[in-house]
């Protein structure tokens, strides 16, 4: 795996070049791509091209990007038939800002149908048998696979921690709103949400840092020991053994670096809002979907033509009163933060499954997305069977610093643990 | 001018035809689309056409639609030579439904370049020599003209309330997100919204209410006096005498009705908070344009190209205290609407002003649309050049029946004053 900032940091002190990067990138690529088929459109010679033309601190970095946000110069899919062959008129905005900054945009990375959940061809880099998750499937594994150090996801159930614990990486979902979304295929607009992909915490960190303009770079820092609160919610149950386990190596790890770490128990508010989550999700994604529903019914998937139909018999009033719940679940979850810097929950149910007929599922990563807070996964933690076992951190809304300062403190140790 | 409720009414008893219907439309286009400019594509045939293949609430009536929404089968150039010639892969997903409620989409309107500042060729039905408002300026003018009986607009600042006022309709701007923005050509997502211009109040709410499957609509009910605010905010001092008068005028005849009319200062957040619609706009504006200002800078306008400049450059912090700022004043305006239903405030400084260099001042709106709350340009009464003079209602967050039955109850007694 290639650490966006320690290339950076060469870059900046003549220690490697922009050839050399993209070299090592295009040999990892050419070594695994077939296997791994983390991409749908490649941009290697392009990328590199506009790369030694630009400036700015993501200057030769290659970055993937998911294939639902736009870019002017390649293919457009969104995972979906229906747009086989078409190519948007302009960047999204997070790509053009990508650009601006001086990324090269390496190619698109493989989504799942619309970013819900009919899976794309991508495999597990860690075993090819197993997904990657989804449905930032390419953008998760592409990082995993060495095949370029930074890469853009969305997430709207689990769509950036999921991929990126499933495949030993760091995926960071920042606080609602702070990524720019247009140019994005929506899904659903109150829950959509732009990530970023990096193998470790300082290197997502980093990429999103420099995309926002915030100071959110977390490489150099030594953070102190967060209070954490380990969440179990109403779901643990659906958790494996291992993921259990890991949540308890981490707070026991976590504590014993000086961490206070307490067990918090979510008001039942949480499980009113985690069914809210579904009633937002679905009834937005019949409207955003509206065009794709009524003039190509047959080329979409099953499970998105049956979840859009039953999205356009929710009533009005049913989508305000799950807004409502999860107003109120925010203004509960800001209360609770007062007593700790950070909760510790699950990313996923357990390591990635095997198969690639599904990308796993979101149940532990909903109800953060529609709070709206910086979520992470942190790796470093390993199953049974030899695959990454990955926590997931979850901050204050806005304190995307804080959640990232003690994803990173908590990484280091899981690695001196690992 | 055509009712969209009158029409839809006959149609139903079958009083008239689609065939007629298009035919009165074409009369008026063919008389006066030459002067006014109010469409930028024109699809009569193709419209009447799907009209008669569909079925639905809205079956028979012709929608326009502003040229910063996408439609698969028109091209959309937002306003600005950089899209000249581009087709949109799918329909917006408030075109979509639309067309699936049985609307014939008639043609695509003029927007100022995205929606901003710089204006396009339509001019004012009453006086050509006046601007109509913008951005939705061809979506406002068509309707006084009799081109359509419904047509989409957006808003950021002023750009539903305001054309609407200029050209003496009713233009209903919904509370934030109650109509689907995506294949909106964004320009600044915490602010923009799309609105419903029909001939009266029970038009423009019988649209929304149709298009939102929400209880909105107003035609046939026979709502009692609301307690109305007269709200003359910070920048009363900007309005024309003219335009103190006919809120004056609208508040006196509102208390002989029986409504319980007081005049309400705002607290000075306001203030603080019509400042923070700039800076939210520019500077999301800055990321939403990101393309267009890196790639085509040449072809914006000055205006756009400064603005986009400026936004450029706010930082990420000033950015989130203006958010605060917003939260805050929100919270305050839902505090103070504990003490009455609507607020009557100016739709504009005052009647449209002379010449097409300027659309005029968003100064009366860009509060309302911040706080994401109802508004509606209530017409009825004239300026003494003889131009439309319109008022503005503002409602509760998500109290758009409230409203809209106020203004409708207003509206009858504008037009019996008038």
């Amino acid at each position: 795996m290639l650490s966006a900032v320690k290339l950076a940091r060469e870059i900046e002190a003549g220690g490697t070049s922009v050839e050399a990067i993209y070299e090592t990138c295009a040999a990892a690529i050419a070594e695994r791509e077939e296997t791994i088929s983390a991409f749908t459109h490649l941009a290697l010679d392009e990328a590199r091209k506009t790369a030694e033309n630009s400036h700015g601190p993501l200057f030769g970095l290659p970055l993937g990007v998911k294939d639902n946000l736009d870019t002017a110069d390649m293919p457009a899919a969104y995972g979906s038939p229906i747009y086989e062959g078409h190519t948007p008129a302009a960047d999204a905005a997070v790509v053009a800002l990508a650009r601006r900054l001086g990324a090269g945009i390496i190619g698109k990375t493989v989504t799942t149908e619309f970013a819900f959940f009919e899976p794309g061809p991508t495999r597990n880099p860690w075993n090819p048998l197993h997904t990657p998750g989804g449905s930032s499937s390419g953008s998760a594994a592409g990082i995993a696979a060495g095949f370029f150090p930074l890469s853009l996801g969305t997430q709207t159930g689990g769509s950036v921690v999921r991929p990126a614990a499933f495949c030993g990486i760091a995926g960071f979902k920042p606080t609602y709103g702070r990524l720019p979304r247009e140019g994005l295929k929506v899904f659903s607009w109150s829950l959509d949400t732009i990530g970023v992909f990096g193998k470790g915490v300082e290197d997502a960190a980093f990429g999103a840092a420099t995309l926002t303009g915030r100071n959110w770079r977390v490489d150099g820092t030594s953070p102190g020991a967060p209070h954490i609160a380990v969440v179990h919610t109403h779901l643990w149950k659906e958790a494996s053994g291992e993921m259990r386990q890991a949540v308890e190596t981490a707070a026991r790890l976590a504590e014993k670096a000086g961490a206070k770490v307490s067990t918090v128990d979510l008001p039942g508010i949480f499980s009113d809002a985690f069914a809210a989550h579904q009633v937002i999700q679905d009834h937005e994604a019949a409207l955003a979907l509206g065009f794709e529903f009524d003039r190509h019914a047959a080329s979409l998937s099953q499970v998105l033509r049956e979840t859009l139909a039953a999205g356009r018999e929710i009533l009005p009033e049913d989508y305000d009163s799950a807004q409502e719940t999860a107003r109120e679940a925010r203004r509960s979850l800001g209360d609770l933060f007062g007593e700790f810097d950070v909760i510790l929950t699950p990313s996923a149910p357990g390591a990635a499954p095997n198969g690639l007929g599904s990308t796993g599922s979101s149940i532990f990563n909903r109800i953060w997305t529609l709070m709206g807070v910086p979520c992470i996964n942190v790796p470093g933690l390993m199953s049974a069977n030899a695959l990454p076992l990955g926590v997931q951190l979850v901050g204050a809304y806005g304190q995307d610093r804080k959640t990232l300062l003690a994803a990173h403190w908590l990484e280091g140790l899981l690695k001196k643990h690992g």
